[in-house]
């Protein structure tokens, strides 16, 4: 019997779940992680966590069922999910199906077969949908009115996880997380597009002409190493059936970071409007308060935009050389 | 090429359905309603209205954009789905999947083979969850604290509708319908199976002996004859994006309801409580204010418990004979 504590992360050759299990192999000793994906996270020199890796998806409920019968994980991270608004708009029905029946099928899972596992769920500040002038920066009690139906989907989960909670007993940390920047995110986001293009340019000779959709939408953005660690800080001390939003408390709008972008790569930037990026709605301002994680646990972030977005450029230039 | 309005009636073959239709069949003239379900409605005697049936399941998007550019209804009245708060705890997975995912085919096949149709989309009281006693009656402004799978995945599909209308420009009027009752309702549900055993006692000459979960909850109870009447007002009257409650505006127990039964039959009824039919979580009192549709269209309900219950033990002497 492994005496090492355990993690089950679903999501976790993407984005944020990549960051995650490097932040534990950095932070922890003594941890075996199980990390749960469709491909693999290519992660091959972890220094001290031990590191399974098995691929399913989360849809497949006899496959998640022998995972965490295999695995009794104590603790599980449910990262994955379709995380691009964008897109949700382009397939409404597989977004819900894979951000919320795809929770349900592993809560059920966990019901049965670890239900003392502690849960940290991961919504969005999308939740939040527009919100009065007063209200920002956003509180965790301000009222929820999603948008988009990947903002719906969210608040789904949020619903069903807090049912969960009440109803069956289940231990489970909800975040609404604003938007997440670093290295190693798709370009299928923004702004690791906008930088591709960028550094592209820059080493060219040549300015750049970014194709556009409304870049003067105001968003809260917060470095993804920032965040890894407080999703490590709500899984050891988050209150069961709580909500806490992981954001910057600063917002920016994208014709500013691309300006930032222009300062730091010093690559002449030409913004064109592109109809076709135009989404049916959008949310023009959403600032965070990180108030109620502060007061819990004493986190607040360390790394400002400007450093996030050099980051992205380095890491961008490298992978281009 | 007809000239009559056309009523696309999904669920036509369940109890609100048919009473829905029934009311179509004697109150309009020139109307050609389509009824969706996955079993035939029996209504096989319409004396004005002119009824096709289709059978088909609307998770099936072929299926359903078939029938939409083959019929081209003026009107969708969307009943169909897992009606049941019970069977809910059963199978969360089952229930999202038909009330949610459902509604998104339908609404995706709407937008694009007929987005000029007037949609009514029934929500339920079961979204309010535990309200405030200041809140009591429930007025349409009171927040939304769904507490089971049935009650969640109607939220979700009220946050869908609502994103239909604002970003893709349907019109959509929803509600959130508070308990129906009346003759022809499934025996899955409370009431019609206590007046079942009751109706069996009386015709035995026997007492009856009901097992129950918690009977004091209390509920506001609609008959669904009233109902149907604000449907289709609400249908021709009501605010596109609008959300009305449909209810009695009183409140009783399972308990009381036991009691008029009993007065009704005049069978000597002995309560025995069963544990299985014990919910996780359970709502105390829902009652609710039809102010707003009443205002819009003059709806008030007509019939009172009393007939309704009598209504219901007359219907099932009648099948029992």
């Amino acid at each position: 019997m492994s005496d090492k504590t355990k993690f089950l992360i679903t999501g976790s050759s993407g984005f944020i779940g990549k960051h995650f299990i490097q932040f534990l192999d950095n932070s922890t000793t003594n941890a075996e992680v199980i990390g749960v994906d469709i491909v693999p996270s290519s992660l091959t020199d972890t220094k001290s966590i031990v590191l399974h890796e098995e691929m399913c998806t989360i849809n497949d409920s006899n496959a998640v069922q022998l995972l965490l019968q295999k695995h009794k994980p104590d603790y599980i991270v449910h990262f994955a999910s379709q995380s691009s608004v964008a897109k949700s708009w382009d397939d409404i029905s597989t977004t819900f199906y894979n951000n919320v029946n795809s929770f349900i099928t592993l809560a059920e899972s966990v019901r049965q077969y670890c239900s003392d596992a502690r849960m940290l769920v991961i919504g969005s500040s999308e939740e939040y949908g527009n919100v009065a002038p007063d209200n920002i920066p956003i509180k965790e009690t301000c009222p929820l009115h999603p948008q988009n139906p990947y903002a719906i989907a969210r608040v789904a989960q949020e619903m069903l996880a807090k049912m969960y909670v009440q109803s069956f007993g289940l231990d489970i940390v909800m975040t609404r997380s604003f938007n997440h920047i670093g290295p190693g995110q798709s370009e299928a986001f923004a702004i690791p597009s906008f930088v591709k293009q960028i550094v592209t340019a820059k080493n060219n000779n040549t300015s750049c002409t970014l194709k556009t959709g409304n870049i003067d939408v105001v968003r809260d953005f917060v470095d993804v190493r920032d965040a890894v660690k407080a999703y490590y800080l709500l899984l050891k001390q988050g209150k069961n059936g709580d909500v806490y939003n992981i954001c910057s408390g600063n917002g920016y709008s994208l014709r500013a970071i691309i300006t930032m972008l222009s300062e730091i790569t010093k690559v002449h930037v030409v913004i064109e409007h592109d109809q076709s990026k135009m989404r049916p709605t959008e949310v023009q301002t959403i600032i965070g308060s990180y108030q109620k994680i502060n007061k819990l646990t004493g986190w607040s972030p360390t790394i400002n935009i400007h450093q996030s977005l050099e980051d992205i450029v380095k890491g961008q230039s490298l992978a281009l050389m």
